[in-house]
């Protein structure tokens, strides 16, 4: 007898996750035999929760090969992390009870490190109760710090965007610099780790090219450094472009953004390093600044995506439907490079318990000894996840996204608070 | 005899004004009994005054072509404004001096409202000196404010890219709305017109769909029109996406970016409209909010641009040549609508002086009568400015752009300072 799945997006979205989705619900039907129904969690884990299960057996095949090509989470993400076993009890035992109302023998949690650590819980909680579960974790994240995994599907396709962007922005201003604005910053995600600002290391092909300084979260902001070097590219080239991490900070662990700008009420500002750095170049060196703030645009951009990037999203969604047919439990399916130039890279299914208690972060060898840029090490590990192009489909100008019908299946069990 | 030609781009740059130089170039040099030595000013009219001729006769056919895909000023460009006759009467007479140095009989002049004027001014000179000179306009504005031309070359891209921003950052919103931001907030350019705030409303396709409000600089900002709006929208939808000109002003006229944030020095910021009325929504509603500011991402996105605007573009240089050879003088091809669907259009030729002296608004009928949103009537203008693709080649993951040689040719006069 098939049993049924249960498959939840977890976290930040990205522009690719949903090519995961595709990929498991693909794989999913391709296997009758073996798995019924497929639920997807609406809003993520939290669907689970309280018994909200999309019944995506009612979206059609159409339908499901587009989210291949569409931005955000089809079904809802959330912000909802399961702590330990211990402290989240009821939650925990909540899962495995809509689980077994809905008969559902798959679990698929695509999301970062925290949310491999809730599958791997999940798994171990199954076990205990002896509640027959298959648990596969399936990656993502923009940030690209999962561990085991040579990198993160979601990321390749900031990475494409950041560095286009920052290449297209650095001929924009290199054509005005004499009389207009001399400094460009674009600010990018990055709390803890520097992978996005690298990316943008990309867009530079030679010496002098944009961008000229990167900020990194890994290398604390020395100010005097940093308006030298601007002082210097301004007079070797006319202008200067940086872009800065959002994580940038101080020796003392400070975060630069809540350093500087203050709103009219007093409150530091979050999410405006890229200012505060602009801004201590006007006042120190007095050249003109804009400034530029990607935000969600970054990670939505699913115009711009890398076609490698979204080719591992979708073969990792499909290797965790194919992983847990095989029986695996509580694995992930990880990217392995083969090589670097022609890239090639292969599916290994790591252990849950792996991914979910490390983070990866950027090797210091990837960063310029100076600390303003990136080294050819990085390069060569950056270069093959931009690769190749994948536009969607565009109707009347713009990029045509689906929309799923997300209608839930019956409910089968009492209420539950979160 | 042929004579030669001079070209400069001015004023802000844009995604396809190397597509109006291109066709520029290439058409000239389809003429060699007519036009000689295709010249070009190194950051504009500065090039011209201070006799910084660029020889474009040096470039290769395969780079001026490959100029139709690349973003920036290729030549340079500048901010630098020749008032009147009177007052720049010294710049003026340089102008026509370096001119018949160099044996130029043809003046194409790239750029704006100011662009125009100039030109003009520039063939009424030349008439005065009685120095045979052919003055020609080519429009380009991301601001969309000429007139006589149906639309400006360059509007068209950045329209496409706000627009496809707004939407993918719209699905990306709406999936994580339960549990994180609930407001997004997308910064646009456009002091004192709100066009381009107006294709972000291209975005949504039907009731509820992002974006869910626009805030124009032709509609005086009121706070608190705009936060029950807002509350109602988080109440039906589950998250607001907002765009706003940078322009917006309350009232009295004051800009709301100048009545917020101040930094740490005390300061008033400039460009962060976008952060003040997220800041107001998140002070006022207690909502979560992100937001974005594009900034010169929105007029550098060549990877995005409109086909229909790298089209216009190229034909307005091309015929900007044609008219020119014709012997036509003191004129600026313009873009005129023949049906909005399916869209055609032609190219017709404007009087400069009609075009130098006003400046073209959006029409009241294109905003909602609650001043939040656009009417079917703008939307019927607008979409058939962001139709088509025409992506730029990509190597190793990134568009292809070219970098001219750029080499001056040899000064014959004495200096010139600015």
């Amino acid at each position: 007898m098939p049993k049924n799945a249960f498959y939840a997006q977890s976290g930040g979205v990205t522009a690719v996750i949903n090519a995961s989705a595709c990929g498991v619900i693909e794989t999913a039907r391709r296997h009758p035999d073996a798995i019924g129904k497929l639920y997807a969690g609406r809003d993520g884990i939290i669907g689970a929760l309280t018994e909200d299960l999309i019944d995506t057996s009612l979206e059609s095949a159409a339908d499901i090969a587009r989210l291949r090509h569409t931005p955000g989470g089809a079904f809802g993400s959330c912000r909802y992390k399961l702590k330990s076993l211990e402290e989240h009890q009821a939650q925990y035992a909540r899962l495995i009870e809509v689980f077994r109302a809905h008969d559902i023998g798959y679990f698929f949690y695509n999301g970062g490190n925290d949310s491999m650590d809730t599958a791997w819980k999940v798994s171990q909680l199954a076990t205990r109760l002896d509640f027959p579960l298959v648990c596969v974790g399936i990656p993502k994240t923009v940030d690209n710090d999962l561990a085991v995994t040579d990198n993160c599907p979601g990321f390749g396709s900031v990475a494409k965007y950041v560095a286009t962007s920052m290449r297209e922005a650095g001929f924009d201003v290199a054509s005005m610099a004499r009389t207009s604005t001399k400094i460009f910053v674009l600010e990018v995600m990055g709390r803890h780790a520097g992978w996005i600002a690298a990316a943008c290391g990309l867009a530079s092909e030679a010496e002098g090219e944009a961008p000229h300084i990167l900020l990194f979260p890994e290398i604390p902001f020395d100010p005097e450094a940093f308006l030298q070097r601007v002082d210097d590219c301004v007079k070797r080239c006319g202008y200067c472009a940086i872009a800065v991490s959002e994580g940038l900070h101080d020796a003392d662990g400070r975060l630069i953004a809540e350093t500087g700008t203050r709103d009219a009420f007093g409150h530091a500002q979050l999410g405006g390093v890229g200012q505060v750095t602009a801004q201590l170049v006007r006042d120190r060196l007095g050249y003109k600044y804009h400034w530029a703030l990607a935000d969600y645009l970054q990670r939505a951009a699913r115009h711009i995506a890398s076609r490698v990037d979204v080719e591992q999203a979708y073969a990792v969604g499909r290797a965790a439907v194919e992983a847990a047919l095989a029986g695996k439990n509580a694995v992930m399916p990880a990217i392995r490079r083969l090589t670097d130039a022609p890239y090639a890279w292969e599916i290994v299914l790591a252990d849950l318990q792996h991914v979910a208690n490390t983070e990866k972060k950027m090797p210091r060898d990837f960063i310029s000894p100076d600390g303003f840029g990136i080294t050819d090490a990085c390069r060569r590990y950056l270069l093959p996840l931009v690769e190749g192009e994948d536009a969607p489909p565009f109707i009347r100008g713009l990029p045509d996204y689906v929309r799923l019908k997300n209608i839930s299946a019956a409910r089968k069990l009492a209420e539950f608070s979160l």
